[in-house]
């Protein structure tokens, strides 16, 4: 009885030992970045200093150089550049669009040009418009309604969601599949609203896709700003008949060739089980690319500077991966995943950040019920740093290809700002908060040194 | 036994139904302020049409005129203007700083007079500097290192804490104190560090105070942007005998006539037990009081019209309180505290919002451990908001007088940002997110709705 009190005593001692250790370490981690953080110097040189990453782009060759550069100087035990190609997509000259109620009498609205989309004819394209918030709408329409005009998609994502990433999931299929199901029934164009919950002027791209159509029977497709699809909606209503102007100039070129960046600091351990840590290095060009995905760049560089400032020596490989081309292609994941298995690397983790740099909330797994219990058991430790969500779900597009016996994650920000700045002109450094972006790398790091101590249970480990 | 065993299938439906007919309610109330919310356009009057709101001030009279007729529109069973004599302090002509290294050679530093400061002497005050941190480094350099100088508190917010309230209540004391403490060891002028976690070049204003010193004695306070404050730091490092110039042109003028905005719906079963919701209607002058207190007032307007919008009947009656001079003096909130005294009023209940219009995160609570437990209760209805924060701690200013055998709490929303804007010239419209401040408003009904329907538990019933 009392070797029991005993031994209760001393299992209850190293428990709470091993808490308060990890409670300190998660500290380091929060300080150091808050105190003494690189990320929002390296964002602000992302941003300012090159720009704009469209993949194949000038700009993401020199984000390839300087984050490279900046691994370099981490003292990792490997950095290098893993190559691969990627699609070559130019926006060319400036989109132009008007809405013409009587010859002479026209507005001038914001649009651009959807990534993926072929030019309009020289000259441009005019055409009368029709307005659809869905594609059933098409169907019930059909062709007789709808050649020879431009589709007008103006669904509007729900404001009453929370999760503002569950209501571009409802709505962007617009953009992604418009073209596609709009050459179907004759449509001579595509203009889709922006995805965004704010009405404002900015039109916002991101890519598109053709599926099997011929090059031949492509049709441009453009996005408008909220405050011009709502002007269109009223103007319609008025009067059916109004004509769409608009130009532009995009062209998909050869494909070019690219590189993931890579670092990694060796497991002591267990030097081949891997895990990742990444964000994309490319971005669209109309903004400078700080919140999709500078900051998700920056964070996760910044989990290998914060163990190495902390000195904390993790037991398994932790590898940081600047992924390529996640916009309009996903090569660079594709191809890391691909390069894995080829070498039968052992991939137990991998977390992305590419949901901006907004205040961290927390992540969302897809992993086992085994190993989601281990993330349950630590919330208290994030609880000081006001991080709660920890939830099933999703991941991450670059690290997706990874998936398997593995646990994958994705860092989950506050979302609400989110898509005033995604994709658009608005998406540049100075609407990023320092201090929330970096409680983002200080959380990552955490969860990714949680794991690293903890193990992940692989399944199949579980079976043997 | 069957019986027990139907009483407990029973009773878990009426549990589950009270549930899910409270998760309805919260939904009626977000989807309402999401979709159809009032709060973003009443701060855009406020701001763009009023702006800043310094009491005293002709915008303070407007913005009360402004609030009352809009509370009028809602329908509500009773509004009216408690009148409140407050203090009017005026900044005067644009104040002017510069540092000097050898006579002619200066350059311009961004600072504002703090409010309740004196002018300085006509031309303005030239003399040196000595940085200090803290009250005891006064103490130890002592009289003659001081007389005659500008006292320069330089202690800076922390950037490690992860509540940005705890970090500015660890200087505040520099700003509020200062000039009392330096006029002890005969300083001619303060100089305050602004309370602002960024590097940038804006001047935080907020009160001070001189506590018994002599109105002949007062010496000149003003607040110094943080790179302003950097910049200083760093030449008094190489040179101590640079000399300072500042002048400011305020005054504090006799007390004027003002008035706390009430307005309220009559409770259907309890009309004299008073649940108050209330934000603070003064603000600084350099911006225009978007976030600090527009946000606080206009969210709570929105409680009582989403309860009339959504057909939701309170027992209690629920009064919106927009109390005058937070700033400067709480006048407002003491006022309607002695009033409510004097007429006996049954309050059970106030909360207010005065953090920000940033992404809700929860609330403080100064309460009893039994009404906290209610709250604790309610933690899963909130869930689906992203709502975590329950704690206890303080509540707000303005109903602090009201203290006693209620509950008193705080919204609490995400801080990261809130110091780059608190008194500065940066408090504007542009910077609150619509949907951010209607998830705010939301959240506050939905806690009043909670302790309306279950009722707050008065220490003095739990005696009787």
């Amino acid at each position: 009885m009392k070797n029991s009190v005993l031994l209760l005593i001393v299992f209850f001692s190293i428990v709470s030992f091993g808490q308060t250790d990890d409670a300190k370490m998660l500290k380091s981690f929060y300080d150091t970045s808050l105190v003494n953080g690189k990320s929002y110097d390296w964002l602000n040189h992302l941003s300012n200093q090159i720009g704009g990453r469209l993949s194949g782009s000038y700009n993401a060759e020199k984000a390839v150089k300087y984050t490279k550069k900046e691994l370099d100087k981490l003292g990792l035990d490997k950095v290098w550049l893993q190559p691969v190609m990627v699609p070559k997509w130019v926006r060319g000259a400036k989109e132009y669009a008007y809405v013409e109620t009587v010859p002479g009498k026209s507005t001038v609205l914001p649009i651009c040009a959807l990534g993926g989309s072929v030019a309009t004819p020289q000259g441009g394209l005019k055409a009368k418009l029709i307005e659809v918030k869905s594609f059933d709408e098409l169907e019930q329409l059909g062709k007789e309604k709808i050649a020879g005009k431009i589709v007008f998609y103006n669904r509007p994502m729900k404001a009453e969601l929370i999760s503002t990433f569950q209501a571009y999931g409802g709505c962007v299929e617009q953009r992604y599949k418009g073209a596609e199901k709009a050459i179907a029934y004759g449509a001579v164009g595509v203009l889709v609203r922006s995805m965004n919950l704010r009405l404002d002027d900015y039109p916002h791209a991101g890519s598109m896709s053709y599926g099997d159509v011929a090059v031949a029977k492509r049709i441009p497709a453009a996005a408008i700003s909220t405050n011009g699809a709502e002007l269109l909606s009223t103007m319609l209503l008025l009067d059916k008949n109004i004509e769409f102007y608009f130009s532009q100039h995009c062209k998909q070129l050869k494909d070019v060739q690219s590189y993931n960046v890579i670092g990694e600091i060796t497991g002591s351990t267990y030097p081949n089980k891997i895990m990742v840590v990444g964000g994309h290095l490319d971005s669209w060009d109309l903004g400078d690319g700080a919140h999709d995905d500078g900051a998700g760049v920056v964070q996760s560089m910044e989990v290998l500077r914060l163990f190495k400032q902390t000195g904390y020596e993790p037991k398994h490989t932790i590898r940081v991966v600047l992924f390529m081309n996640e916009e309009n292609g996903l090569r660079g994941g594709k191809k890391y995943a691909k390069v894995a298995a080829n070498k039968k690397e052992n991939h137990v983790f991998a977390l992305e950040s590419d949901s901006g740099g907004f205040t961290p909330r927390g992540f969302s797994f897809d992993c086992s019920d085994e190993n989601f219990k281990k993330v349950i058991s630590w919330k208290s430790l994030f609880k000081p740093y006001l991080i709660h969500y920890f939830e099933k779900g999703g991941s991450g597009a670059d690290i997706g290809p990874l998936k398997g016996d593995n646990v994958l994650c994705g860092l989950r920000p506050d979302s609400q700002r989110y898509f005033d700045h995604h994709h658009a002109a608005t998406d540049t450094f100075e609407h990023v908060n320092k201090r929330e972006l970096e409680l983002g790398s200080a959380t990552m790091t955490s969860l990714v040194y949680l794991f690293d101590k903890y193990e992940v249970i692989q399944n199949s480990k579980v079976k043997k």
